[in-house]
């Protein structure tokens, strides 16, 4: 396989390392993924996070499996049984995001059995990498005019570098703003339970010199009220056929309050985020994590939790789409787009 | 002064002990107020908290303080200008909650010096003790009629036995609810960033054996949109005389979610915390508090924060107030009663 490196996925000489997003920012170590189920223990507690990152993240593990299992030299048939056993294990590492299930199924699942030599498995697993980050350009081109000189841009959780292999979803429309010279102003809800805005945005946001506030996810409505929040931009983990959009919890909160205040609220997310087998936001499976998670730091042990870690945004509540195919005003343009190709 | 005894303050054999709320419910531990000062360093830490309580806290330290002055037989001159400079200090410690002020100035500020006996002043900081009692059971019953057998019913922050000198604003409405037989279950908002819900409401629910499940703030929605909360009860730390209310911050975002779902959002409150001097709720001062408070537990040193501990709900978004006095659909009818007395 050949080198590839961004920010929290990197292969070198046939290495693959996982920068630890768990413990971001305290401190900074990258992981080595010497297996599969390395790459699923990651995901699982998210030191590998991020819609499309895992999907890149997942085929690039199999990649490096084929490759292994070459070396080790096994039998062909035997090879081709295990590569399909990881890669229905990596399948459903999180239930969530469909980049993960889509990403897999095109390196190997939907594959033809005879298409699945180590050459082609780790030339899609490249491209797929390659490919990530030309889509967060073509999102980042998409998404410039909606911002405006002088906004105030709320976000939630991290759709940054970390969440992708290039310079991301929501984020990275919002840092390209910024480069080609906008004066913008980020809110970053802090995203609880796990803090990706707190840990993870604000990380990235420092690297890139954006200045940011920020503040708590029940803060966000105020700022609204006082006419602090211009724009709000978040990212998908799946949308639906008719628009609806899975991201993490908290997301339709700021949608029903910016619908409120009528202020903007846009979605950023690849191509490859679009189940169109999934017919509203109600059939998309919604992952429940531990406990412990909202436990933390510190409510009584034991107590009841309920802890979803995506909700659902009818598309009502959405004022565009910004696709790597567009910017879409109307979901039934995507469709459209969709239907013609 | 007399004993008396709450969840959060209590008087024995003239000292005054404070549980430290701050460090609940992983530690309960009793602190002895002194001084004044060391009830000022109480309210300010939140080692003692909720509106009416840091009143009634306020009130019995004065209270304490006199006693204490009379004792090292100051003269009354040099005495009383030392309480009205205590007094002053105790006013300022906090100032969104209007029971602060309240409960300062009628011990204290308001009285005619001559009236600024020991006597006088450990007898009304008692009686506001006692009060506080009888206004929460006044609220309990007032509010008895909004919940109905098999409720979900969702709070912020904390308004119980920890908030008050009784059993509770909202919270005491919700527990006696429970008392009486209704089949009822609570949503805790844990109530960032200082977590009053997941560490004090928790406490108090498990202490009364009322089934609850902690959730994030950000997941209050999501709830509403699946009709798993069928009634909202918040109390208040300032009511202005058009019925706008400042809340715990996080407040604003339920009621907007409450409104959009068309959820039932009650506040309840004691008479003490409107402030009718106020005419809405644009003038309640909102007091922001420390960076760190947000940045805990795990976002970058230094990063730029914005912590209002406080926000303002709308009269507009309140379907009914309970108060000691009645249960105002309309607040027109609050203010009418408050016209006539």
């Amino acid at each position: 396989m050949k080198n590839l490196i961004s920010m929290g996925l990197k292969v070198e000489a046939g290495r693959v390392f996982v920068l630890d997003q768990e413990i971001l920012p305290q401190n900074e170590i990258w992981l080595e993924c010497k297996t599969p189920n390395d790459m699923i223990n990651f995901i699982k507690s998210l030191k590998i996070r991020g819609a499309p990152l895992i999907g890149v993240g997942a085929a690039i593990a199999l990649a490096q499996y084929a490759e292994k299992l070459k070396t080790s030299k096994k039998n062909s048939d035997n090879m081709i049984q295990m590569i399909l056993t990881a890669a229905h294990q990596l399948r459903d590492a999180r239930p969530t995001a469909v980049n993960l299930m889509a990403a897999v199924d095109r390196v190997i699942l939907k594959q033809p059995l005879n298409a699945l030599t180590v050459g082609n498995i780790v030339r899609s697993a490249e491209d797929l990498f390659d490919e990530d980050v030309a889509l967060c350009e073509a999102m980042a081109v998409n998404g410039a005019n909606v911002i405006e000189d002088g906004d105030n841009i709320l976000t939630h959780c991290n759709t940054g570098g970390l969440a992708t292999a290039g310079i991301g979803t929501a984020l990275g429309v919002i840092a390209r703003s910024f480069k080609n010279g906008k004066i913008i102003h980020v809110y970053v809800d802090e995203t609880r339970p796990l803090l990706q805005g707190a840990r993870l945005t604000t990380w990235e946001l420092q690297k890139l010199k954006i200045p940011f506030t920020l503040i708590c996810d029940n803060m966000a409505a105020m700022l609204m009220k006082q006419d602090k929040v211009q724009k709000i931009i978040v990212g998908s983990d799946r949308i639906a056929s008719n628009g609806d959009f899975a991201n993490k919890i908290g997301t339709y909160s700021v949608a029903v309050n910016a619908h409120h205040h009528k202020i903007p609220f846009y979605v950023a997310a690849p191509w490859t985020t679009i189940d169109w087998s999934c017919s509203s936001g109600n059939h998309i499976p919604i992952e429940e994590r531990h406990a412990k998670e909202v436990r933390y730091p510190s409510a009584p042990e034991g107590c009841a939790v309920y802890n979803p870690a995506f909700d659902v945004t009818p598309h009502e509540l959405v004022t565009g789409y910004i696709l790597d195919r567009g910017f879409f005003k109307d979901w039934n343009q995507a469709k459209l787009l969709n239907d013609k190709s």
